[in-house]
């Protein structure tokens, strides 16, 4: 017999019990609608002890689909800086954490699960316009703020597409800090920008 | 027995035998690799068949990935307008054939096949660095084309995610003119505005 160790036995195994329930819970009632304290019956643990592992459902959200950051940190974090340059900011901060993911995989996954699975996809779509779209259009106070963070996402979303999932080049190799720099106006015009629809097309 | 209708027999069976042929080809030897002699061969055909049915390789990868329309048509055509606007023919011109497939699901089945399929991905990426994005940087005819054109392609491929495979509000319901002209000024930019990387981050 081995003598104890220091790591109790059965604390990973809560652990994955919460993110097999997360799991299902999130398939089952999107990412709105599932609960911490659901989550917490299926694995039949207190509610607090999943606070414990994940903080927050936005956590416990992205530890299910394995993206190993919160989007919503991301977010806050950009949102404290300077307005006029909101783009830039993020450009550089989601390029950064991407970048820093080995082998860019969860990225990967990501949009794998995104674009093949229904349930996945409402999950990612709820998490994505509650938590991060959302969030930047509450707090821009301006005309439009949805289809603004929208298309930021779009822009955002298929450089990921580009520079990870395919990848095609120049974009999968080109120096993260250019890159930033070459898509920070587009992300500037669309949150602070003159988006209105003109007769002149603009 | 009925009398011989005007259809050949067999004419739709060639032409399924040379898109299961193509398929083949383009799987194991990508896009740049395929030639239409290599499918005419797999298929027990003459070559002039294939074109018969396929006029030329890009027509042909289009019906393997069942794309109903040839993206190099609509790249030929933008070009050929005034270089102010190119931003916008683009992107009206790849929402209005994108918009118009039936229940989009030929986009759908595309990004998937990108974000799913390591052959598949191959392909596309072959596909629209060749005949797509390289085609727009020949022709442009500024610095740093590949890079240009390649941008152009992630605001592109990444509208199509959040309109049609996610899909997310508001774009995905968002009328196609104002879609259009929202993303029309980025693509601009990409194309034929400043982009080298300045010391300020621009």
């Amino acid at each position: 017999m081995s003598p104890r160790t220091g790591r109790r036995p059965g604390e990973s195994g809560a652990r994955a019990e919460i993110l097999a329930a997360a799991r299902a819970s999130f398939t089952e009632n999107g990412y709105d609608g599932a609960t911490i304290r659901d989550v917490a019956s299926r694995a039949s643990v207190d509610p607090a002890l999943v606070h414990h592992y994940f903080k927050n459902k936005q956590s416990l959200f992205a530890a299910t689909v394995e993206v190993p950051f919160d989007p919503t940190e991301i977010v806050e974090r950009v949102l404290s800086g300077a307005r006029s340059s909101l783009g830039n900011a993020i450009a550089h901060a989601f390029l950064e954490v991407w970048d820093g993911q080995a082998g860019h995989s969860p990225m990967v996954a990501l949009m794998r699960s995104a674009t093949t699975n229904e349930d996945a996809a409402r999950m990612i779509r709820e998490f994505l316009t509650t938590e991060v779209l959302g969030r930047i259009a509450r707090r821009l106070e301006v005309e439009q703020a949805p289809v603004r963070a929208a298309l930021v996402g779009s822009q955002l979303m298929g450089l990921a597409l580009m520079r990870y999932v395919i990848p095609i080049e120049p974009l999968a190799s080109a120096p993260r800090e250019e890159l930033a720099d070459l898509i920070a106006p587009t992300i500037q015009r669309y949150l602070t920008g003159d988006i209105r629809p003109g007769p002149e097309g603009r």
